[in-house]
């Protein structure tokens, strides 16, 4: 992911520095459950641990540089590493990796990074709802008009739309959270993961300490079918701040006007046309959620591994952990702020209403028709016709509302009385169930209005 | 999906007869809730009932035939079958689908077609997952070379390969269940979620009725990240048939040939070439995971519907679903019915693993020397010395085994006893952890050998 | 594809007939090389010709339903195919697929299909680019807002939105073209390609006939490379479908309603509320594009199948073959239909330009000032400040327009004469170069205003 | 993408220098075209030149530096750039980006760094079909088993299957180049595209120095299609890059051990097996191929722009046109290496020929009864049986050769003499085409064996 799009705090995570940190860790936890077991010596386990803790607190670029040379003959990165760590821990570094396999660091290390990078986006998660919770209850009696097809349907509550898009994303936590589950596992199982050489309890006193579970049955790998399960929960929560930024890109644009992300002081929309205030942010999301999307087919395409395992996923994996948990990060980041900052128009909402002459009504004049005992069929024609004829002649001379042309048409008359029909005409209607929606989505309704 | 790849039960769950009966139920059944609320006569609900029943139950090519002319008028799907409704049930019609949306019953009757479809992929992962079980239990202690990147590397169970494959499965029918979860829900709750012309107890009496749950915001339609992370767990699925398929294909290939697919009589495996008998059940199930997983990406893409909806998903998904659901369904049928059959070869395996003049004990010769005092460096390149002398001379006339190669090399003479090299050599030491390794898939070791 | 989106004159040669037909085709061509050639009877070849013709010619369910029979035993459609063609030719039929393999005919035939499919999709396109021209001509001068951003812009032409998407279309006419080229090989070279068993010549003999090219390599398939190129231009031309439904839709949202999908008299929009007219062509327009795109991700997978082949692509292209090419030609049919009968309203569009009171010129009035001797960054800061006061103010009683609020900054007053700032206010000026545009798309500029 | 597949000639071209120092040469060229054409003085366009060419020759981490700031402001890139430039040109900066959009410049240049990238790509491309082409005709006449379904089939060339590969890498090539001709197009067409404040010559004066072509329409920006074009050959690339490398993986693994990547001194492949020698440079090559291969959805997706344009695309672009294009010019840098350098046994190819008994003749054999007059369904029977009896047997002290088993079938005896029997068992028979499959595809058939 470009520096642009990256935040500090999960790049860190996916640092040399961090994954070196976790690659001792896990040595180190090793060693020392072999010595519990009796199979490495006391001594040499703790002299293992404290010249290693030494040399990782010490660690600097020239450690990297170091590592790297070796890496260069070897050409293997695990045994540089633990060439490099012997260089540091001395005759003891014999008692390291004892009977492990290489995957058996590499995958745990990732199973520990990708724990990291969870909680931290579950953290963005939590900012994303306590924004759209904020700004829901704020706007909970805020009349909107609902679209289907981009056309007026019914009017709505602005708050509701953003409950909506709470209850999304609380499901999309939930699913993260079991995505989490997913991949926070430990492998120590050795060559082909038949523990041949290595005392199965290892593994359990590894994950433990950790806050891993150990792996049912790891091949030589952590089995991949569980970071294709983790990529594509990021894709789904990707496609839902797709959904929140197209909302609000489409209610910025120049003929809705109802909200608008905030502009800051000095801010510039285009080079060529200074009146311009453009939604970038949220397109800018609309972007960002095609490349998380992108991480999906490649991390399934990873799960069919040949036998006990081919190296085929570790470079994809070099990427899009990375690439797809930093940019959900600053995305999800981005988006909090922007739900925060969304200037609203409340009374743009309320002429677009009304802007259709009143056949945003009709479905409630069709059930009082069909109340009145007409058929359903008949009803619907009748309706239909007026709203035609309202929409037609919209904004020319001879334009009547809604109400007006029901008022005159013979087919109606008489059948509903006028009050009804004002009635019908009436959006805070719609606003009815509001409280028992907010119920079913936060847990309770909130202030009365 | 092609005729080829389809079994007519589920076939079935996607006819229009069964979406019809769906759609009656769901309409009925708010018609009754209408009538226990009060907004429609208990007579008039019971009649829409015993008329619709007996209307669906008699449903014929000619009913069929009638919903198509309606909707070439109406180009409305819902309103062509509401209009035949109507003409079946007469004047109480007009207390059908009052207050609600089309999507009300197409979402709702959506989300029983996946709960039907589900339920049968739930019970074809059972058969895989019974299947995998009990061949993996026959072979526990089938020694086989294990493989990583395609090269041997030490010798493991072909049981504990497949109670990986189990382990996989059981993940994904864990998966498929919280899949079931995400689209179980319903929604009636008129054109833009706010049940402005509805009783909002009205869904909830539906849901129950029909085992699902209420949506919490359904907007007008139930919000498509769940259909994403259907999907999606589909296509993780899929990876998995497909990583076992490629197991099955690399086991049979003509140098390999440890484990076959039955061979029919009569099967003929080539036109030109009499003596062929290829892996076609495994490779059809590689392509079937390829074509599941293509559901994906239009399912995400089909999440960020614009404002209360717009019905750009409908197309995508009046494919995909039964594409997806019928593809996946016959692949695991497929996989269940070749795990059980699949031709194995023990003495292949034990030739197999001795094939490479025994250097897959590498790794247990490098412990001993590292036991013996020896550093990691020193002995890694002994080991590795012996192991490519043994490899490049392999089937040559000068060509030694890697013992015979240990046993004459001046480095290691009286560093280790030939005892410790003997028992280095023993394949069986890498079932030692098997018991436990069974009880951590399966919950139990099974019986000893 | 469902039959919804299926156009019989596509879905027929799909069909199992036109297959058949087809791979007889190729065989009795491959035979009547080989008489050329010496390797048949030349009287052979005749009656494999003729009473193969008479076979097809009568071809009915029976014949079906006996290749049916024949493959539940062999498992093998092309063994199959041959039994019950010899079962209609005699003993001549031993001289039938001498020396080939069932890919040779498979592939081939899937050549022809996919040129057959192709040569209608080109027709679509025509019908697209037909209709794009007559609109775009008839629209030349109609003056709209460009929008960036979904934010207005600046003036541009109605008939230059659809040149650009001509221009599009015609670049996807091109690659269609090439996308032809690359499917359109013959491969009639046996088991592995190595015309082992066969005269080099027939494969020329048969590709010439079938308006094929002989395949370079063919392994035994041809290579998988062309089909993935193949169906990655046909997601291209979907992409290219749905940018211009997406802008339809948008045109005819409620609050822009500059143009609008044809209402047929007797369509209904919505079973709820009567007075809708949604897009719905180019939302399923939309919902296509996803599909056919959905088809280059497994077609790509196909590539890299393993040494001669693998049949893993078989199972892929019986479905995306059918599907793609059938989505494809239902969108372009639905397309080139939708923008014949689009209903286009100029003043709408005129009322839009003027909608934010001006400040869509504000590009002018900063070029106007830099001619004027002003810095870029001074006059930018400027234009933006009157721009944002006029927008902010908009609707509102000391609301004035962007000219009204320029005239008065003393900050410009005195800069620019009024004629210049009058002039810089006129949308006409977007239109000074719409005849070189024209010419650059049309090779015309079509008749003058 | 991460520096580990990183080559820095590649990383240059996306490098920020590189692209401020071509955003300059546009607004340069742009500049001096007004000055042409009349509409800035040509005393200012010399001055922007010299004064902006200084300014970019002595282009330091403080210039980098300076221009964030600024866009931390501005929240534009474009204009922080132009700022930037108007601070070191000084007042004749107002003569620059005169009537121009910052997509003139942000487009175009992506259209000079794909140019650039792609010119490099091509280049890769010659090194791999050199590679091959040179180990194509080493190993002409080297017999090796073709397989299908990876079951041994007939005999063939090992320098074929090279010539495969090379056939589809030229066709690699010609794909690349009609990419380049896709995404080489200028656009300087100011705001929506119209030219109203630009002369159109401009945009050709700019873009012939550029050698690339002028866009025929480009809204705001250059249209979409075109990088989804180019990403997708990009995909079809790397997936004829995964097609060599499985071939390679399958011909390294331990069973078939006919080719193998060179193993450098030194090289370790294990860190616990110290036997292993893996195929990780063909392994990494398929990852890498996923990883390009996932640029092509999210350029798909970039296609349907809002309108003249909305920004959604810009987020990806910086991501995937590096990542896609370094990714696939390490991946094929590797490739051309690898190539060269692959180990090839061709005495381990003659071995795995023979190693079925000589069942891989039988479609010689089947031919050889069918030309005796037998019918082809009692020659493919008495073939089969035959085969399976030998493959059955095969290595059991029972065990015949495909040859004994036929020569004591009384099915056949007295129908084929000995000697054509003999001659099916010669695998030489598969080379009769090879001069001729060679002037198919090098345009030559190269020395005589």
């Amino acid at each position: 992911m470009v520096p642009r799009y990256t935040r500090p705090v999960m790049a860190a995570i996916w640092s040399p520095e961090n994954r070196y940190r976790i690659w001792f860790e896990i040595e180190a936890l090793a060693c020392e459950a072999m010595a519990e077991y009796g199979d490495v010596p006391k001594e040499a386990a703790k002299i293992v641990r404290e010249k290693g803790d030494a040399a990782l607190a010490a660690f600097s670029d020239a450690d990297l540089a170091r590592i790297d040379e070796i890496e260069a003959e070897t050409r293997h990165d695990v045994i540089a590493f633990l060439t490099w760590l012997a260089e540091k821990v001395g005759p003891e570094s014999r008692f390291v990796h004892l009977g492990m396999t290489s995957s058996d660091i590499l995958d745990t290390c990732l199973a520990v990074q990708l724990v990291q990078a969870t909680d931290l986006l579950l953290k963005d998660l939590d900012d994303v709802l306590a924004a759209l919770r904020a700004r829901a209850f704020e706007h909970k009696h805020t009349l909107t008009i609902g679209r289907s097809h981009a056309i007026h349907a019914e009017p709505t509550s602005f708050g509701l739309k953003l409950a909506g898009h709470y209850a999304e994303f609380a499901r999309n936590k939930a699913r993260l959270e079991a995505a989490r589950a997913e991949i926070a596992t430990c492998a120590i199982s050795g060559a082909v993961g038949t523990y041949a050489h290595l005392d199965i309890r290892v593994e359990s006193f590894v994950a433990e300490r950790l806050g891993l579970k150990p792996e049912p049955v790891s091949t030589q790998v952590i089995p991949r079918d569980r970071h294709a399960a983790y990529f594509c929960t990021l894709a789904v929560i990707a496609s839902g701040i797709e959904r929140l930024a197209i909302e609000v890109r489409h209610l910025q644009r120049s003929e809705v006007r109802e909200a608008e992300e905030f502009f800051h002081p000095g801010q510039k929309g285009s080079s060529a046309m200074p009146h311009k205030r453009n939604p970038v942010l949220t397109e800018n999301l609309t972007g960002l959620a095609r490349l998380v999307r992108s991480a999906a087919i490649p991390a399934l395409e990873n799960v069919a591994l040949w036998h006990e395992r081919d190296i085929s996923h570790s470079s994809v994996e070099r990427n899009i952990c990375p690439d797809a948990t930093i940019g959900l990060d600053f995305a999800l980041a981005r988006l909090s702020g922007m739900i925060s900052k969304l200037v609203v128009y409340p009374e743009r909402m309320a002429a677009n209403i009304e802007s259709l002459g009143g056949v945003v009504h009709s479905g409630e004049v069709l059930l009082a028709l069909a109340r009145a005992g007409m058929s359903r069929e008949d009803a619907y024609r009748i309706v239909q016709k007026n709203a035609m004829a309202t929409w037609t002649k919209l904004g020319t001379p001879e334009g009547k509302t809604f109400r007006e042309n029901l008022a005159i048409d013979p087919e109606i008359s008489g059948r509903i009385p006028a009050d009804v029909l004002d009635a019908a005409m009436d959006s805070r209607q719609h606003l009815k169930a509001i409280d028992a929606l907010y119920e079913k989505v936060f847990g309770e309704a909130g202030p009365a209005q």
